[in-house]
């Protein structure tokens, strides 16, 4: 764990979140300032800062990230229509919290200009 | 692989793609209609259909994709400035080929509202 990382306080319960879920390994909690009905960012409990620090022995963590996010999806019944994962890496993605986390995002379409990034 | 699927015939060769990395378990080519300077597809060579369709058993698989997302975005020179992971599941995120993939974005500024989803 790191000190001064804000993902990090919210797994310690030192900062209230709305926590969806948790394990050993990850804990998925609501976007405080939620892009769509349904926007859950999902994390290691491991301080990773971003995506470019995995290393190897993080993939299978980085796989459970998703198997998550299926789970989560699933009870927010998002299965039916669909939903998108984000990770945003650094300055240019608008990464602000240096603790790696996945942007689960649905419950309403997500235009197709963005579903590949264009407009972005 | 699955006989009617875009993505299976570019991994036959069947089809022409600009593939920029590959092994044994995955595929990464220039996405043809990019969306920024840099629009890479990672996907398996295992034909799965949606993210909703991973199994626990492709949790290492998942993390792999991420790996070479990685290693792709060193050698593309996005590592300094950063990037955008995208995993469009269903009709609501816009999936268009039925063949999990991870887009990679980068080599410009993604807007902060697109970074969360927000504008969507």
């Amino acid at each position: 764990m790191a000190d001064d990382c804000v993902f990090c306080k919210i797994m310690k319960r030192e900062i209230n979140a709305d926590i969806v879920y948790e394990d050993d390994a990850v804990v998925a909690f609501k976007d405080i300032n939620p892009a769509a009905p349904v926007h859950i960012l999902i994390l290691p409990r491991k301080h990773i800062p971003t995506l470019l620090d995995m290393e190897k022995d993080d993939e299978a963590l980085m796989g459970h990230l998703h198997s998550v996010a299926n789970e989560i999806a699933r009870a927010f019944e998002l299965d039916k229509k669909g939903y998108r994962t984000v990770i945003n890496c650094g300055s240019d993605a608008g990464q602000i919290v240096f603790h790696l986390h996945l942007h689960l995002l649905g419950g309403r379409p997500l235009l197709q200009t963005i579903a590949n990034g264009r407009g972005a």
